[in-house]
């Protein structure tokens, strides 16, 4: 799978997802505290974008951040050292072969993995095992789907799109958004709520304007112009008039939107069959 | 422009309309209060859905809700008095030819109008001209561009489309929502912020999926199921695949995403023109 990430895994492509947490980190994580003393899973942390964030808002936490990429834990591993955080122990492991015993953490964290999973209800059923009885789940997912923008534009649209199909030929789903829902349900989490999580940017929000739009959303789009071209989803001059569009709408009249989806659920142990 | 107005006027597309509005006060109205003693402007009150809900949330305040059409203002008055509700003066007027004096409210508030006119900026700056310096100008407006759910359907989104299409073909934009931060500006507006009112629905909310989902959206595109054949938009047989998938977002599994942008703005004493 690692072959196949879609995003690349570049210096640049480091610094877009550092940039998106730190734009993104009260919207996403503003309501994701852990009690002292409780052990959580941070399931694919890929390069620690989101872990030295979550650490340090559950100081009396422990962390076992994992992911199935040296590169990527490497990095995560500097994030953590620079950011001084102590509750944190990285550890390469795969979401569907987690060295761990069942019901081993108190709580699942899974942010921006579903995503790229062929199988995300799988991976759910994986980590669900090595979860505590009424210890909680959370997921957090974007959703490609969730884009529109003024001014409206069908180049943009189709660069957008050139994204969701690379993914989806790489086995992911650039729309899982908005299947956090059933796929915690199909889990067979209870009690879970879902809750958008929307950026909505125009001209009065310039640090939205420029670490959203500009620097994840529009950087995220771009990167992908050479497969997109290689694969024959786009020309370079179609692709070129998208990103244009898309950064139109950085202008003083323009608005962008685009939504994340948190989910959280709890594991009853009644219902706990060993799956 | 009373022929045009896209979604008729039958009783049912009343109890639409009053359905709708119940379901989403709250979201929607929240946040708006207006001081005693204060005179509003309601323009464009149609059948009076919001027209209750508003009065009621500022007792002190003056309401006086316009409409161009003499049957919605008919129902309007009903609604307001079957309410009990005294702050509010009904009159028949044209937003584009209003006949107030300048700067003769204090506060103006817009709710699912702009949707319907073929020039909103020329709307605004008429609004504008009767509107005191230092008051506010609220703007609520829908954006079906906005819609999405799980399980995806190319059906849903053509069934979709064929409202936003009818109603451009009567003038209308029903992808005006994220253009509310634009238009204010454009109509000389200061301070002008906008928020999105996300409407998710999944079955963990089934007052959501009956009310907005099942009773405010999907009975609205389904209301325009023979205007859209009629216009060629679309084949019954199509058309009826798109509802169907609709309704299929309301099961266990379903999830349905709507989003209202809502804008405030002030207009600024030194910046009034006599436009």
């Amino acid at each position: 799978m690692r072959s196949k990430y879609v995003h690349g895994h570049r210096q640049r492509e480091r610094q877009r997802l550092q940039d998106q947490a730190g734009a993104l980190v009260e919207l996403l994580h503003g309501d994701t505290r852990y009690p002292n003393g409780s052990r959580v899973l941070e399931a694919g942390c890929g390069v620690g974008a989101q872990t030295v964030t979550l650490a340090r808002r559950s100081p009396g936490a422990a962390f076992v951040s994992i992911d199935v990429s040296a590169a990527s834990l490497a990095t995560a591993r500097q994030a953590v050292k620079l950011a001084g955080v102590e509750n944190v122990e990285i550890q390469q492991a795969d979401i569907l072969d987690l060295p761990y015993a069942e019901a081993s953490f108190d709580h699942i964290f899974v942010c921006f993995v579903l995503e790229h999973l062929p199988h995300p209800h799988q991976a759910l059923a994986r980590l669900r095992r090595v979860l505590r009885p009424g210890g909680t789940l959370t997921v957090i997912e974007g959703d490609h789907g969730s884009t529109y923008f003024h001014p409206n534009s069908a180049a943009a649209y189709s660069a957008i799109d050139c994204q969701v199909k690379l993914q989806a030929q790489a086995g992911g789903n650039a729309l899982v958004g908005r299947q956090v829902y059933p796929l915690m349900i199909g889990a067979g989490l209870d009690d879970v709520r879902v809750s958008p999580r929307m950026v909505y940017v125009d001209a009065s929000r310039p640090d939205l304007v420029e670490s959203f739009t500009e620097n994840t959303f529009i950087a995220m789009i771009s990167g992908v112009r050479r497969a997109a071209i290689a694969a024959g989803l786009t020309t370079a001059r179609e692709f070129s008039a998208g990103i244009r569009d898309l950064r139109r709408t950085t202008w003083a009249d323009g608005v962008f939107c685009y939504t994340f989806f948190k989910g959280v659920g709890v594991l009853q142990g009644s219902r706990r069959n060993g799956q």
